[in-house]
């Protein structure tokens, strides 16, 4: 992959521009009236593959949002890379915490800021800059494919569905994806597990209508009140979570894998100095690189009831929502596991209430062998890009559609991702490192050198 | 008061334009930004004084909104009452449950439809146009001054400065209040007894920024999450609230009082029914009315945080905010229940967070004699306007002004009110039925009759 390193140096502004195309269409996938915007992003990245030098690029329809697939088959007898990567983002809210418009792109203090900036266009589209460096150069030296979806942020609900229909076109010897996060700039690492995902939502409902909390107050159970009692009742004094059945498919890491995953590197103080927390919390008898590597938890990503507005409303509400997650270890089944979570709910709700629960998304956990042709292709790639091994880390996130090519396609999958923890993916004012951005597009070219050999 | 009901019925429909243009001025005390309707509806309520007989009205400035005040003097040995009531109202959020424009009132199925209805526009405006028949009909037996302010619903923070910088010109021998309600049309009453307020907010701080709850997630303390931990302990098993020391000015009642507000009409089955709920709940050991009438209680009001719109979200949120109310019994001081409630969050919340905590607002509860001159003509105003005698009542709201009245102006208030709990004050579809809007325009020239006696 000669001059890979001069053909980024000359394009580098083009390569800004192009990407700031894409950031600019807020595709974002859990806004049922974005899906003009899905399309219209699904149809520039078709753009953006043919323009690279893709064979034949095409805007797919599934289930829900289209599907971008694209290919350059070089020759029959070589591997194939399918990569895999998503257009659509999170949404932007809370609004007014962001510095800049999130859907404008600026550059500055050497970063992109923008929703999108990381997670996932500027990943993905390193591989179509990395593509189009080796087709331009003449340097391809296998089979690639790309499969780009705009599901993944509501947890791919129709790209299952959509491997299932398009078995063939997808035949690949390995998955390639860009969509989770390296240690630091001077720590490369590469993700060799993923949490599954268990997402659902809680609706208590107490009296018919907001009551006078006055006139009512004191008689009447307050569904603000209960649902905290309830989310209290999920987690017990050392932060096990309560639910019956939960941890049974959980397989406890033997004392050699935690050892080895304490020589990571990791400065608990300068963890809870970036977080401004004065102290770290979690499953008691794990350190915090285990409590989100190799152990479950269970957050409350969002609540709402009564009034929310400037000063007092003395209303007792009628209505109680939470949006409560669980993050799932690879052996954990999530289907079972937002069954076990809807019981438990409704047998600790008291009669004085009703209670609606629902499961919103979901998916498996994951976990890559690092013995294998393709991790050591990736970590040989991310020596070369940052003169450092890489070391292999389990992430505490969750791409549920990983396990599903491995199920559905017979595939595994190689995280080789770019990111960098401070990038505030799905918060105000994500931005990604111009310097991560070029360096992934040079890092992906060795990979195919060291795969394809 | 000869031919009340007579007047009523040949100007009602004048009657219910009036309360119309009052009700049209959307004069929501706690939105900062409604300023300008404030003195737009305390201008229109000066125009109504005058024009139904008051010899002089003002809209006087306060430390916040203006005061309403108007008076007719006839003669200065006679008995004075000062009528209070408020022209502010509550936010009408949510927007979306209310079946008409709640500023745009409505008449339907015999009611008033519209925010500040009953509370308490309409039930102010009754006492104007009782004055008005008492004038227009030469009479009126005593002097009357009206104090309207426009702070009530965010706990009348000026008003106490106010009474006390107008001493002289609210000398007066009774205050007349209809701000409240009474148990049914065909079951009058008369609230003897309000609850006293401490409204809190506690805002919880975890990290720096809201977080990737995948990355994250069990490895940092959840803000949601130790927000319902902390809502969750403030009270026990058995209802009774945990905040040291809360209870320690609670009067408890005697078994004589209890026995004689047990006599009070009141259906457990029918209350249950009209709030859609399976069972009520409360502190061990009381009835229903007994919780609300004299027992504190503790409720959220509102909480949020997060992600609260629509799918899924998988953020570990920086802040979680809840408004969390007391109402309090007559002995027990607001402004050390908020003291109390402040330590004890404090003490209670975990170090892996921040936690602040303000008051909003508060005031004390009141009791009313049902010995007096004045219980006894309000009592036989009811029975002549109603054809029976009312039932001492007390209520589980708060209106912290009238304690303040006594201890500022050494006056006793009466409560006579004539709402209706199926108003739904401080909620969507807040509404007044014409009947008792109409017969509290009977019922208060009876009492001054009686009073003036």
């Amino acid at each position: 992959m000669e001059n890979v390193k001069q053909y980024i140096e000359e394009n580098k502004d083009r390569f800004l521009e192009e990407l700031f195309e894409l950031i600019r269409i807020p595709s974002i996938s859990s806004l049922e009236d974005h899906k003009p915007e899905m399309e219209r992003c699904a149809n520039a990245l078709k753009g953006k593959l043919l323009d690279a030098g893709a064979d034949k690029a095409e805007v797919m329809p599934s289930k829900g949002n289209p599907v971008v697939y694209g290919e350059k088959i070089i020759d029959e007898n070589k591997p194939t890379v399918l990569v895999y990567g998503h257009y659509d983002v999170m949404p932007v809210d809370p609004l007014d915490l962001w510095n800049t418009e999130p859907f404008e792109p600026v550059v500055k203090d050497g970063k992109i800021w923008a929703r999108g900036a990381d997670d996932d266009k500027g990943q993905s589209f390193m591989h179509i800059k990395a593509f189009e460096f080796m087709v331009k150069t003449n340097q391809l030296p296998c089979n690639v494919k790309f499969m780009l979806e705009g599901e993944e942020e509501i947890g791919s609900p129709s790209l299952g569905q959509f491997c299932s229909d398009h078995k063939d076109m997808l035949t690949a010897d390995v998955i390639l994806v860009s969509d989770t996060s390296m240690l630091a700039p001077d720590k490369p690492s590469i993700t060799t597990g993923l949490r599954g995902l268990s997402y659902m939502e809680v609706e208590v409902t107490g009296p018919n209508k907001d009551l006078h909390s006055g006139i009512f107050g004191g008689a009447v159970a307050n569904p603000a009140n209960v649902l905290a009692e309830m989310i209290a009742a999920l987690k017990d004094e050392n932060n096990k979570i309560t639910i019956p059945g939960f941890y049974d498919d959980v397989i406890e890491a033997s004392e050699e894998e935690r050892k080895e995953m304490a020589k990571a590197p990791f400065d608990l103080e300068e963890y809870k100095k970036s977080l401004g927390v004065a102290e770290v919390d979690g499953e008691k008898g794990y350190t915090t690189p285990e409590r989100t590597g190799i152990r479950p938890s269970l957050d409350v990503n969002g609540m709402w009831s009564g009034y929310t507005g400037e000063g007092a409303k003395t209303v007792l509400p009628s209505k109680a929502t939470a949006k409560i997650s669980m993050r799932l270890v690879p052996n954990q089944n999530n289907e079972k596991i937002s069954e076990l979570f809807e019981k438990h709910i409704k047998n600790i709700a008291p009669n004085t209430v009703k209670v609606n629960v629902k499961a919103l998304h979901g998916g498996l956990g994951y976990v890559s062998p690092i013995e294998t042709k393709e991790y050591k292709a990736a970590s040989k790639a991310m020596a070369e890009a940052y003169g450092k091994e890489p070391i292999p880390v389990r992430s505490g996130g969750s791409i549920p559609i990983i396990a599903q090519f491995e199920q559905i396609l017979g595939i595994k999958s190689i995280l080789m991702g770019f990111g960098l923890e401070s990038d505030a993916i799905h918060s105000p004012n994500e931005n990604y490192p111009l310097e991560q951005f070029f360096k992934g597009i040079e890092a992906l070219p060795y990979f195919y050198k060291y795969y394809a050999k």
